[in-house]
């Protein structure tokens, strides 16, 4: 179905305000792949001012490829495609787009001889790679160095079109070396893009934070965004402005009025996660952390071992997994577990004791619960799950019950007992 | 833009084979979520005989969403759109679709009093709620026991529409219990249709598989594809048929073919963790496994305890991550620490020998090495990693070299060290 395309109106060129990307590949339609280099591409082009209003995923055919990058360039007059670069007959992605922007395909002599070099050392280039070093005419050459296809460009009266190849990595590197710096140059200098905060909660609901945050900064030119995690849920506030300096204020007005109204809540900014806390915490205070864990079964160790550096911190984890190991290595009493069982409080006191112990380490986290799917029963159903901490000669203990699935129980006992830990070296009374 | 709809052919109704799908939301298009309902509802509806061919994204407008349906139902009769069905002014999805079908919005009593029931634990619904309870003229209610938000499908002479609602969980339970029986009724019987085996691999390179491989499967009806992931390389089968009777035998045999060029760098087949293959070969020989890790972190003791019941044959991991915690947990020598380093054939023998000691399990994994991305040496580079496995008398040791980031590093290793294990179960000799 031809579509008549709109010519592309004079100055927009110098103007540009939106982008559409047309992800190309059979793989995406199936299931098999998920698409990741689209939140990358419209992350990386939000602070020069560039929004992406629209996604097309199409198979690998011509006829599919050109009609959504007419289609794009309709509506947008910039298209961004992923994908379809390779050297099989699959990889259709310039022929789709040469023949919408009516420019013929061009074998390049000097991209022949580079990908022949940078064959070299696995001996000699199939000929059917030839196809890798043609391109539309006119097309500007985007140098990728992780992989043998190069991207292109090409800004002709029609739109501008950039076709990046498929695997992430590659796609990341020419988007931000080449991509970025050449949609820059012809953006909106006067488009108002957004500026953001981000603040992270642990231990309070989205409803919950819904209810303080109500009306509270309906005075203000910002947007509040709820970002539901597994573990915790993150709040975002945006502000559109041309210019940082017209929403700055507002914005950390925002962010004091959320402390006030969350409190401790809020673990941190941006995009740290909770462990990177903890263990912030930990090494200004010159102290070493050690875990004792069962049901989480080695994920707060994983948790805190994530950071490089991590062992200036962290001792390491006892994962008492089995009842034996909880009596053989962290010296949890029979009689603690034969009269409360592997989750109760009795238990979870003697794994902390144990973990400072074993450890002589100044912090100790204990953690047992029921992570399901069974094992629970009327008086401890699935989720129930016991978190000790001792900080020095302080011990705090709590009962807590998780929601969700056995992956899920595991994230939100992880993050509860980091969580309870950085209240305890915060001295938060309780 | 209009386009001027292509009437229902008469009889495709019966004969569905390929759907489209919209995905609405601003948050899809910025990057903020990734969108991973298009690829379930394409993996979901695959095995009734019907493909996913186009997939659009877009903002949440009346103008956007209406565009992009009318597109759809004009390219394949079939469209399901996820997301904009909330309470909110963002949430215009019947709107548009009722304006495409020319089929106004009705308010139905019934799911009025049943949203009202469903709120009275949490007290009285808003007034705003009542946009949900709207429904197309003639629309079938697709029940949403997880969400306020009924899923909702039209089969009329222009095509059939289904709308589900945006978050996963909920998307997910309509499509099962709902869509896909919708969808299976109106399906082609005579359509082709992919049959799929699925074989996971450890310890081979992609391009490994792929010369082993080579021509090995051309006579056979059988498309292959590779499918590389951080920790190994899987190989995905397919033969396309109306029947599993027509490529069953075809399949078989290059799976039997498959085994014989792979051998035992084959683990599993279909979806299967590694961790879940060794916990199966531990649970029939009556052993126990335990733990001593160090750059792993606790993920070795976090993937094998993944599984429900995994208590059988886990006893538990002694994360080491700190050298003082190696001395101390797991008994290494100070001599083997300061002359050979914590990354060495002395050091993992002795945590192997201290897991082993510790525990008294019958089988015990050591795992020690280099994440990064710094700490590394000349000799001793970033993802140099010792692997040792104790079977009952049986100790094997091996250096590895894993490539990537600190992340990739771990999970490398921790793949490695539970497929170093299986190996020596199944007493290959090396």
């Amino acid at each position: 179905m031809a579509i008549p395309i709109a010519r592309f109106p004079v100055g927009m060129k110098r103007g540009v305000t939106t982008v559409e990307i047309v992800a190309i590949g059979d793989e995406l339609l199936s299931g098999a792949t998920v698409d990741s280099n689209a939140a990358r591409i419209a992350r990386e082009l939000e602070p020069i001012g560039l929004r992406v209003t629209h996604k097309a995923t199409v198979r690998d055919t011509v006829a599919a490829i050109a009609d959504a990058v007419r289609d794009g360039l309709g509506r947008s007059g910039v298209v961004i495609t992923t994908g379809g670069l390779g050297p099989t007959k699959d990889d259709v992605t310039k022929s789709a787009v040469a023949s919408v922007l009516g420019r013929p395909l061009q074998f390049r002599e000097d991209l022949w001889e580079a990908l022949q070099r940078r064959w070299s050392r696995r001996g000699k280039i199939p000929e059917t790679n030839k196809t890798q070093a043609e391109v539309p005419v006119g097309a500007e050459v985007l140098p990728n160095p992780r992989g043998t296809a190069p991207g292109l460009a090409v800004d002709c009266e029609l739109g501008i079109c950039i076709m990046l190849p498929g695997p992430p990595h590659e796609m990341q590197h020419i988007l931000t070396e080449s991509v970025t710096p050449f949609l820059a140059a012809r953006a909106d200098p006067a488009a108002r893009k957004p500026f953001r905060r981000h603040l992270r909660t642990a231990g309070i609901a989205e409803s919950a934070i819904g209810e303080r945050v109500a009306d509270q900064l309906e005075d203000l030119p910002i947007e509040v965004a709820y970002l539901p995690e597994i573990d915790g849920n993150d709040v975002r506030l945006s502000a559109w402005a041309v210019d940082e300096s017209e929403v700055g204020k507002s914005l950390e007005e925002a962010v004091r009025r959320l402390h006030a109204l969350l409190g401790l809540h809020i673990y941190a900014e941006g995009a740290r996660d909770l462990a990177e806390v903890v263990g912030d915490l930990l090494l200004e205070r010159g102290m070493t952390v050690a875990v004792a864990e069962s049901c989480t079964g080695g994920l707060v160790a994983q948790r805190l071992s994530e950071r490089p550096g991590a062992s200036e911190y962290f001792w390491g984890s006892m994962v008492a997994y089995d009842n034996r190991a909880k009596v053989e290595l962290l010296g949890v009493s029979e009689e603690a577990l034969e009269r409360h069982g592997a989750v109760s409080q009795e238990t979870v006191l003697e794994m902390v004791d144990g973990a400072s112990k074993r450890s002589g380490a100044a912090v100790a986290i204990a953690v047992t619960g029921i992570a399901g799917p069974t094992g629970g029963t009327e008086e401890k159903p699935v989720g129930t799950v016991w978190l000790a901490v001792r900080v020095l000669d302080r011990t705090v203990v709590k009962r807590r019950h998780y929601p969700g699935t056995r992956d899920m129980v595991q994230k939100r006992a992880a993050q509860g007992s980091l969580d309870l830990l950085r209240r305890t070296l915060l001295g938060e009374e309780e």
